[in-house]
């Protein structure tokens, strides 16, 4: 799964060569029903060793234009997950506080402990994106901050957290599919921003963003990838595959007691309970 | 499921007058899981309205002896949540900078946002229980603590944050035979705290003062409730039920869009996509 939508290094990429609506070898979402439940399983327990360990972490950026689903992706793959270990953290217009900092300072104070999962919904790439498309960001400054991330991801990743990029990969029209549904769904509207439909004009200057992003910042040890998101099903499937397979590449094992806890299990008072007298449940 | 658990105001509180060990009318965790799963769709509705409202907030603090089961619950009950709007927060021994504040200090930085649901894994009563036991807080001062606790409450609910106060209570040899499992599972074993084994020597000094807590503390708008806990599936059932009925208590309901985003509808261009091509998981 991975090696088809990691992004190769330092390569121009055109988006226009990666089909959104893409769905693999399958048809429709019953055939990687059973796959994604299995995946969903492998990650409880990945996160488990992984919080038990507190040697590793990971950090998933999600990135894409409105309505790409990164909402929807975080909830459908990480709902289940242990929520003691894991934390999203959605990054909007900054404050006044975080403005008046370096543009990564707000986005490092939720990078995730040693032991722990953080999904960034937007992240500190919209410094080199809606700034960008919107002339707040020039191309010098554009390029310092591309060396910028380069850096702070290798200090990420130097210090045993993973860094999983992740594009969600929509067509112009599957968007404008979703902009109707929420402005038509008494439950959705509330999502719904007028503001969407202005950004929608400059669809073509976010392409191009995004494939410099890409062409600058994908890194052997965090490199990006495109998920094909027409399809809700294939996207969830596709995104909890390159997180599993992200932390299997990692050396996750519970820790060994020490010898002196190892002691204490001889020193330990018998459990008292009457043979069959267990609690239920147990 | 309620009434039976919420703790009276201003009543002194014997902790033996509550058995840990009590499963209501039920026998065994079948029994439940119809409800249990109900519940946590309802959970899930309620959430989704309070985030989409982002007028009211929920906070739910979580004590009990060390093994009661703070972690197992926290799980059991908020896996399934949208992560995005669910945060949970542990709080351990605090360190230098949190000692250097007021005792409220590291948890109102905390405290759920408009929209959340925040779990708190221990919290600020830590500051009337361990130090107590422990003689670094004295009579005086608890009394000043039990004070400041209340005027934090109100602040809280005065600002449409719901307070729920959750102890989970076990027996102490419910606490041994959890002790025993943690030692004797390698995949547990990392839970194993030698210092609970310690601390387990000041049950009684632990049980006077939550005793103090609960008759100094519960207040109208934010009371205690004694959740029995030796059973594991009666203890979620319990909790999952009380959040449930919390949630329930706040005029929850989706933002109506203002008159600007209604005309919108008329204004945006129609689906174009032909029929019968809707993307498959729409």
């Amino acid at each position: 799964m991975d090696a088809s939508y990691r992004l190769p290094r330092g390569k121009r990429i055109k988006l226009s060569d990666y089909d959104p609506g893409d769905t693999s070898s399958f048809k429709e979402k019953e055939e990687v029903q059973e796959q994604f439940e299995q995946l969903k399983e492998e990650l409880n327990e990945l996160q488990d060793k992984l919080f038990a360990q507190k040697k590793y972490s990971l950090l998933v950026v999600f990135q894409g234009m409105d309505c790409s689903g990164k909402d929807g992706a975080i909830k459908k793959v990480f709902s289940g997950v242990n929520p003691h270990g894991f934390r999203v953290s959605s990054f909007k217009k900054p404050s006044a506080e975080e403005a008046a900092h370096d543009f990564l300072w707000r986005t490092h104070r939720e990078a995730p402990a040693q032991g722990y999962i953080a999904a960034f919904n937007r992240s500190y790439y919209e410094e080199v994106l809606i700034t960008r498309v919107h002339g707040q960001t020039d191309e010098e400054e554009a390029k310092r901050r591309f060396k910028q991330i380069k850096h702070f991801e290798k200090l990420m990743t130097d210090n045993h957290t993973k860094v999983l990029k992740i594009f969600l990969h929509i067509s112009k029209s599957f968007q404008i599919s979703k902009l109707q549904q929420r402005l038509r769904d008494p439950e959705k509207t509330w999502k719904f921003d007028p503001n969407d439909i202005l950004e929608r004009n400059y669809w073509d200057d976010y392409v191009q963003a995004y494939e410099d992003v890409f062409s600058h910042c994908s890194f052997k040890e965090a490199p990006w990838h495109i998920v094909p998101s027409n399809h809700r099903w294939f996207r969830d499937f596709v995104v909890l595959s390159l997180i599993v397979e992200a932390l299997r590449e990692l050396p996750l094992a519970y820790p060994k007691p020490d010898a002196k806890v190892t002691e204490l299990i001889g020193l330990l008072p018998e459990d008292t309970r009457p043979e069959g007298a267990a609690p239920k449940g147990y």
